[in-house]
């Protein structure tokens, strides 16, 4: 057995060029595509850099023909030969090192392969389980390859680009005291005290908040977060998320370092212009022009609202609305080639509407002359003018409509916004629009629990007008927040903190936690609230999501190396699973067996 | 109350310099000191950037002049005013900022500090539990400051160096099965299925070799990792390591690239000029010369094998050993100024060499003329010129003997090695010696066992000398393994891994896993194997305890910004904690209560 004894490679894949013909090289990677053409073997040898085609001659020995003969997809191999211009047909201009090809002299086969569960190309239509049990054949596909090289890319680029602003990469631990308020912690028993738990943290937020109270003024962290959420969507256990405070900052001071930050980025590594500053839209802006708060502004498509020209119909379903504080909204369709707007194709956008809780979707199209047709038309006689004024619609057009409580009202028409861009091909391709969304409420009135709670979380500072009126009027209160959006994701989200025990303490009360309950779950920040904090704020962009967003995924499994499924398992290597007695034992843990419902 | 409302700064304390004179300024910090003058105040203000003088004049208005008095060490403040130089004779060469001081205009307090625990200064004679518990305060003080800096800049040079030699960094999963075979696993109960677990990663061997497999060739992380290990010396249950594999390499490969990469970031992180390669030694070697498999050479005292004299000697104590195949080993204890060499301190050195394991440690004193006294040199008659021959002794030097089989000989008289090193003063501050420890034995026999296992990990390769007698002399296996060692500590340790379902089959086998539970514990490992894997080697450094080592601390909690202490609880916190029953009962988990000792 020969483990070692194989010719490293002088010269990878991607490399050689026309310029290199007569060159002795040596390659090493995997058999990507063994063409037998009458007796002369074509392998196309494929690694990180590239695929370089192997021919193996008539004239070689029979040694290497016969290994030649052996190679199956995806063998690793070592190869020597000369390189060698292909003839003028053979040359591939889709190929990199497309000018030339090597004759071997010489072959080694360095592992087999067995019969692949799916093929390893640009992407695969493989099942998910399938890609995530055999990950490390997935990983080798052109598109997996391209995506963690990016995410690499990415950021490699941030940390360069916050490290030259004077920010300190700071870890921070990840076995820490568990403060439930949010979603679940994951807990980590301890051996050494029975009972008692770390938890893995849903984010660095005191701690970040810590280390501004230790002066560190700027900091950030490529930092691992962990959240023990019911599998919804496109949710991990664990993500990883660009964590970022800043002492002596106002809202203005943490927004134009994002700016400037992704301006940055973008263009080093997607070579992609971004507008100095983004969009800023108010909370209540998003909501009313866009129906959400996280707005894709790939396109426009605007909600308009008609509650003055509904008011002055007799149609008895606005009227009802608008006398219970409800709104009345529009929005305008656009005639297209793309689409006829059949009463099918209205039911599906209704259908839309009614899962953010519309009873229903009027319409009506709007005809020749300022007429409009079908639908609701007859209701909204003797207002046709006004309305395709303040709609700004033309003929061929169609008005669809939304009467509710104003935030279902925004949210219903949003998804039929969001709904119409995609069946009408109204979104460009590598196209990246980002905006903040300021002002946003700091609580909201929790239904179940009865009780105010943090819109964000509790650590956020209200806008300095409300201090007075907290407690009384918690509903109108709005913080220093901010969203940072990019094509209708939410993909950051930040405050200016609170640094005062008394605010703090306050803040804790409206939402529910008494001052004792407050000081055993965050006594600590109170504590170094006490010992001369400095006003400060921060920032948390999703690092999973903006991967996935530049490389125009709809997964976040598409850039993580070893996701875990949507029953939050891995399929690689079966985890969670089953652990030994004595690891139990040690750590005093019992299984509760789950009851029988028999 | 007006949270927000304070000047920021315009500039940081450590920026102002004699040109900026006559610039009116803010500056937000901390009241480092505050003095007062026969009525004039002299506040010093500090920030992450250093520290600037401000003056509070007689001349500025009552208002202002009471928000000083009312100052006290920590407040956090802002403060408006005029640059100016200070008269020569105030002039402060030690201060960055020493040619000026800001005459304040206006003083704002941001928030007040309560008495402090200690004093925050370059460094605290605090007690450990004391300052990890008001981290946010230790973390203030210059060293902690300086330290932390230094880890930022450390870590930032390596990712900047790797990532342009064309490495990846690539995050893997932290929640992961757990396999444990060397330490403890930390585990982290399933909520969604009930009695599994999830395991935090000793390290991420495993995933780094399957991406690997997954084709990415050059991979690096930042990695935390975590060892549910006693406490003991100075570990802390998460750490922090650079990770770091590549494909189709040697031995060679891998230490050139370490090589090559601390030659740069110590050049730009230290200023520090090292050796283009490091020192190799064999493990025998290592353990002949310095008794031990991490030398520190930043000093000689090399251990002399005096077993061939020895034997000629008529000394029963050597003899015996002899006989049992032990060995004798001496060192030479140069003649120095800094101590003499007291029966008392010989006492002492026979204490530390006893520690691991001596009998005891003879000692002759080198006296004029090739002639030994005191001690064992009645024993030693007719031989004494060849002893002080190989040991290169002169006069006034004593030469320490022990006698012990040969493992116990080497460490034994290592110990002393490194206590002579402390005693004498022969360890040059500032200096940062590396060297590679090679040709490890690929396995140690565990006696409590009762069989053979890895004394690496069991994925590293064998020399492909041993290849054939690996089951039937696995004692005489050496690996394809080497440690980097860095003043003594050893730094890094790595291999080249195998690649191969048979032989890592086998090596289970020897290190005691029969097949099923290898297929159970490693499946997916072996399973990754079958698919054309690639040769493949890698190496982790401790970040943890390089920056330890390069910032001249012993502890690494020195260069951790929110460590445990040495019973693994972080005082700040309190962590770990009990939780809610609720969360408990979600994790499907009961407390067995400890077994009562009445």
């Amino acid at each position: 057995m020969a483990f070692m004894e194989y010719k490293q490679r002088t010269v990878t894949c991607g490399q050689l060029r026309g310029s290199d013909e007569g060159k002795q090289v040596v390659l090493n990677g995997w058999v990507h595509r063994n063409r037998n053409h009458g007796g002369i073997h074509f392998i196309n040898v494929r690694d990180r850099y590239g695929i370089t085609q192997v021919v193996v001659g008539e004239q070689v020995a029979e040694s290497v023909r016969s290994i030649a003969e052996a190679l199956r997809i995806e063998f690793c191999i070592a190869v020597e030969g000369t390189v060698r211009r292909r003839p003028e047909s053979m040359v591939n201009p889709d190929m990199e090192t497309g000018e030339i090809e090597v004759d071997a002299s010489s072959l080694h086969i360095l592992s087999r392969c067995e019969p692949l569960p799916f093929m390893i190309d640009e992407e695969t239509d493989a099942k998910e389980d399938l890609r995530l049990r055999y990950r490390y054949l997935d990983l080798r596909s052109g598109g997996m390859q391209k995506r963690i090289r990016l995410r690499h890319e990415f950021v490699r680029a941030i940390r360069e680009h916050l490290s030259a602003k004077g920010f300190y990469e700071i870890e921070t631990p990840t076995l820490i005291k568990s403060t439930p308020e949010g979603a679940r912690d994951f807990l980590v028993p301890s051996r050494l005290y029975p009972g008692k738990f770390y938890a893995l943290p849903q984010s660095p937020q005191l701690l970040k908040q810590i280390l501004m109270v230790g002066g560190f003024d700027k900091y950030f962290q490529i930092a691992r977060c962990y959240r023990d959420e019911d599998a919804r969507g496109d949710r991990q256990l664990e993500f990883t998320q660009l964590d970022l405070e800043m002492s002596f900052v106002s809202r203005e001071d943490v927004l134009l370092t994002m700016e400037d930050l992704f301006n940055d980025v973008f263009a080093s590594v997607m070579n992609y212009k971004l507008p100095a500053h983004f969009k800023r839209l108010s909370w209540i802006d998003a909501m009313n022009t866009y129906g959400v708060d996280k707005p894709d502004l790939r396109y426009d498509l605007p909600l308009v609202d008609v509650g003055d020209i509904a008011k002055k119909t007799q149609f008895g379903a606005f009227q009802s609305v608008l006398a219970s504080g409800g709104s009345v909204k529009a929005i305008k369709a656009p005639a297209t080639e793309a689409l006829s707007y059949s009463r099918k194709y209205i039911g599906e956008l209704e259908e839309a509407a009614k899962v953010y809780g519309a009873t229903g979707l009027a319409f009506v199209k709007v005809g020749k002359d300022n007429i409009l047709e079908t639908g609701i038309a007859k209701f909204l006689v003797g207002h046709e003018a006004e309305l395709i004024s303040v709609t700004e619609a033309h003929e061929g057009d169609m008005l669809l409509f939304v009467a509710a409580s104003w935030k279902k009202c925004c949210n219903s028409l949003g998804a039929v916004r969001a709904k119409l861009a995609r069946d009408l091909n109204l979104i460009p391709k590598g196209t990246f629009e980002f905006c903040w969304i300021i002002d946003f409420p700091l609580f909201e009135f929790n239904e179940d629990a009865g009780h105010w709670e943090a819109a964000h979380h509790m650590f956020s500072m209200p806008q300095s007008q409300y201090i007075d009126t907290l407690e009384s009027d918690p509903g109108s209160v709005k913080g220093d927040l901010y969203d940072l959006v990019l094509n209708g994701y939410e993909v950051a989200s930040g405050s200016i903190r609170i640094h005062d025990v008394e605010l703090q303490k306050r803040i804790f009360r409206i939402c529910n936690f008494d001052d004792e309950e407050a000081e055993q779950r965050f006594g600590f920040l109170l504590n170094a609230f006490r010992y001369g904090p400095p006003p400060h704020g921060g920032i948390a962009p999703g690092i999973d999501r903006m991967v996935m967003i530049m490389s125009e995924q709809t997964s976040i499994k598409e850039v993580i190396a070893f996701p875990k499924n949507t029953a939050a398992i891995s399929p690689m290597d079966d985890s969670p699973s089953f652990v030994d007695d004595k690891q139990l034992d040690e750590l005093h843990l019992i299984i509760k067996q789950p009851e029988k419902n028999s």
